[in-house]
């Protein structure tokens, strides 16, 4: 199992940047009060698609070879990374074939459809899921575009930290969200390299909190069915996003349902600006850590502004 | 009547910049696509008290007599002004006494009071308000700053023009929402007086539309109890505003409600920024008038972004 490294993301960016948006760094003296602490705030919810998802589909398709790109991308996802996959294919001429479960919402299968992508749709499960996918790839030779559990999207998601340390300065430490662990591999990964006095935090929610007990016990550990608010990080770690995350990580802070709906909220109102209940994760855990961030400068990756407006957990 | 110019914006925007925030000009590919035309939004969203109406408090209380500053301002609001006059006068060690109607949202009441300011509580009138008001000069000798009928708070509502046009180049159109008329006839004087062949658009709602119907007969027509979502844009214009909007605007569109809850939807969705329904009135004139702003560069202001999020539109 190959590890990403610094040199690898720094190649994604370099790939990547025609593609993407340079998202802002925002401030808050406000929430800066409140907290006790300096925090900087990636704005991945300004990315194309709205969410951090795109940089990483756009460095898979732009890693495949040319027969490759002939062939087309699959992947079975019904959230953020169908629809960047979706668009980076059609930016890239690729045919993208995605596999949806039927109960997905109205507004996600025509975002996907929207960008031109071919839907199949299957049962909700997982085996449902495979199969479905399994099918495409051996009708068409699509290369599977895994939506975490891939190096190429991996050292895409660590872009985003890239650019957050180069567009400030003496960041202490960064804080990511954990979901399959993706963006936590990439954004470690270049924290990790670029200053390794960086601590390194990931967000999760306590009840979705298989990262945590991987990292705490040792063992690779998935979750069951888990039920939060933060509907981008359900998913669990695979065997490489757990690896690279056990070797950079320095904590996993596990954070309340209460606490992610008061700060996504909170950043709504004195930011002004969307963020989805995954991205209120990193300020819920300096909110439930204030000893840990006090007098900090903290950089937090807000992973994407994806809501259903009509309903809101406030 | 005096009526502001452009070298009197100028003045404002240097006394305040020390203040305010400069806020960002955004743009949407998206959006452009969507209406076939360049669209640059000012984001006053952003504004301290997440309004533009920091900068015409902020211009007012410092362009008091020192003797003036110590006797305090006062203003009858319930809505941005309010707030923005406190966090004025808060930051300029000026007393400020806010009249509130006792039926003002809790919200409101603590965000006022959280600057400082001394409230009191009236009926919900407005001979009430005045009257209220009135007692408070009599006893302080405070300055009443009124939101919108004064030529200081024009000149800095104007300010926010004046940056949207340092920001960008070419623009062709500039349009601002009409409530009480301050801030078109701040945003007006701008841009008349740095380019005479800018078009200067008024966007107001159908259901509060007096500046439409006193722009189009030429008599100062108030509305009466006017219902509208965009609920900073009930008021009615003054003889002040009235004359500068006569002299500069060249057209006034006016939108519907649904056009204006379908145009905040769009920008929260694909901008991912919150604006209130206010703002969206600008997005919504365009939206309304395809051949009008077809081909063209538009700048937008948007006003704000202060919204109940348990009472939304949508």
């Amino acid at each position: 199992m190959t590890l990403p490294t610094l040199t690898d993301i720094r190649s994604a960016h370099e790939r990547i940047k025609p593609f993407i948006h340079r998202t802002p760094v925002l401030k808050s003296q406000q929430l800066n009060r409140m907290f006790g602490c300096e925090l900087f705030f990636k704005c991945e919810n300004f990315q194309k698609v709205g969410a951090f998802k795109f940089r990483g589909a756009t460095n898979a398709v732009l890693s495949l070879s040319g027969e490759e790109k002939e062939r087309g991308v699959v992947t079975h996802s019904s959230g953020n990374h169908a629809a960047a996959l979706a668009l980076a294919a059609r930016m890239n001429k690729v045919k993208a074939y995605i596999v949806m479960p039927e109960t997905a919402p109205v507004v996600k299968k025509d975002a996907v459809a929207g960008y031109g992508a071919a839907i199949s749709f299957c049962k909700p499960t997982l085996q449902a899921r495979e199969e479905a996918a399994d099918e495409i790839i051996g009708k068409t030779g699509a290369t599977l575009i895994h939506p975490y559990d891939n190096f190429n999207v991996i050292c895409g998601q660590g872009t985003a930290a890239l650019e957050l340390l180069e567009d400030t300065e003496n960041i202490d430490v960064i804080v990511a969200p954990v979901g399959g662990g993706g963006l936590m591999s990439g954004t470690s990964t270049a924290a990790r390299g670029i200053d390794p006095a960086i601590k390194i935090i990931g967000a999760e929610p306590l009840n979705a909190n298989d990262a945590w007990k991987s990292f705490t016990t040792g063992i690779l550990t998935p979750s069951v069915n888990p039920l939060t608010v933060a509907d981008g990080l359900l998913t669990s770690l695979s065997e490489l996003t757990f690896s690279v995350i056990r070797n950079n990580v320095d904590d996993i802070f596990t954070v309340t349902e209460e606490s992610i709906i008061e700060c996504m909220l909170l950043v709504w109102e004195r930011m002004k600006i969307i963020i989805e209940p995954s991205s209120a994760t990193v300020l819920a855990a300096v909110k439930e850590h204030p000893s840990f961030f006090r007098g900090r400068r903290a950089g937090l990756i807000i992973s994407g502004g994806n809501v259903d407006f009509r309903k809101l957990p406030f």
